[in-house]
């Protein structure tokens, strides 16, 4: 059997991460965004499918347009990261799973059940997202996921032309502990588990 | 900034972590599980509305109505493996938010809005699901999730008489090794990403 991690990896990944709302002004390199991603892409998706899009929103000109999208609690912070990721789930994802799945006709599976294929494009690319989360923590980075934005105009402003769909937001970079909230509970193991 | 962590750390949990297909005998003790909730219950949610909901699958008679559920393919590996997690999404988890985020009326803005609660408890316990199976491999299991199942049924048998909602299942245990299949490629960089 494997090993359980160390202390220090469970705590930077799980029981001392939080979710940051101010972010120290160091830049994050375009190749910490492809190691990122060449963590992330490994997770698993159901038959592969892989739906979730990234778009890594660092520059002024995206940052100006994805302000025009966020709730105003969300803008300040924003503003600060200095990377905000836009995760997107892609409808049309099975398009590729000839490519992603080659040992079986699974694009079948989906190319005819619109209901099924949105139902996995978002479950799978919320599943995506939460790898990035993962994977920034074990990168040395802080997060700040954020729900509250415009979908629709940043489908508009992001997604034109596509088949891809605004999912959720995740601010990334050097967190700034000073702008921590008071961490909230969680339920306990009887209010929201069962051994069977 | 924190570290990034060791390389060992990073091939169990992202790049060299794999969906077993085969589990070895091995039991997992209730300690483990419980272990294995205490780290992913930090992983954040909107709102830290946490709908998640835990199904471990474990004794014969649990393990026999989870097999009714099952797609074919799925029964063989399922019934190998020592615990099945059901992950379901509580419809009604905003009942929670007066304890898990006390600071304001958060409940308000989900009771009203059915289809804002039923997305979020959808998104959410699917990012709950994505922590689960990186916690586990953090303490060293590995998983095998699975979309295929009858979630009316499993609604059913599991969650009769609440507002759960079936979601997805992960097979846990130690892998066999001789029961995986060839690695599947992902998108690259360029297929999945853009930097703005």
């Amino acid at each position: 059997m494997k090993p359980t991690l160390p202390d220090a990896a469970l705590a930077q990944l799980f029981t001392e991460a939080r979710t940051h709302n101010g972010f120290l002004p160091n830049p994050i390199p375009d190749e910490t965004l492809r190691a990122l991603y060449d963590l992330l892409k490994w997770g698993p998706t159901a038959a592969n499918g892989c739906p979730a899009r990234f778009r890594f929103i660092k520059s002024p000109e995206a940052k100006a347009k994805l302000k025009e999208t966020l709730d105003p609690g969300n803008v300040e912070k924003t503003m600060a990261a200095p990377v905000t990721v836009l995760i997107g789930y892609d409808l049309a994802f099975y398009e590729e799973l000839p490519k992603l799945f080659p040992h079986t006709d699974a694009r079948a599976w989906f190319a005819n059940n619109e209901a099924l294929a949105r139902e996995t494009a978002f479950r799978d690319a919320a599943l995506q997202g939460a790898y990035l989360i993962l994977a920034a923590r074990a990168l040395g980075l802080d997060c700040g996921p954020m729900a509250g934005f415009d979908k629709a105009r940043a489908d508009e402003l992001f997604f034109a032309g596509t088949t891809i769909r605004s999912l959720f937001l995740v601010n990334l970079g050097i967190g700034d502990p000073s702008k921590l909230f008071p961490r909230n509970p969680r339920l306990t193991f009887d209010e929201a588990c069962q051994i069977l």
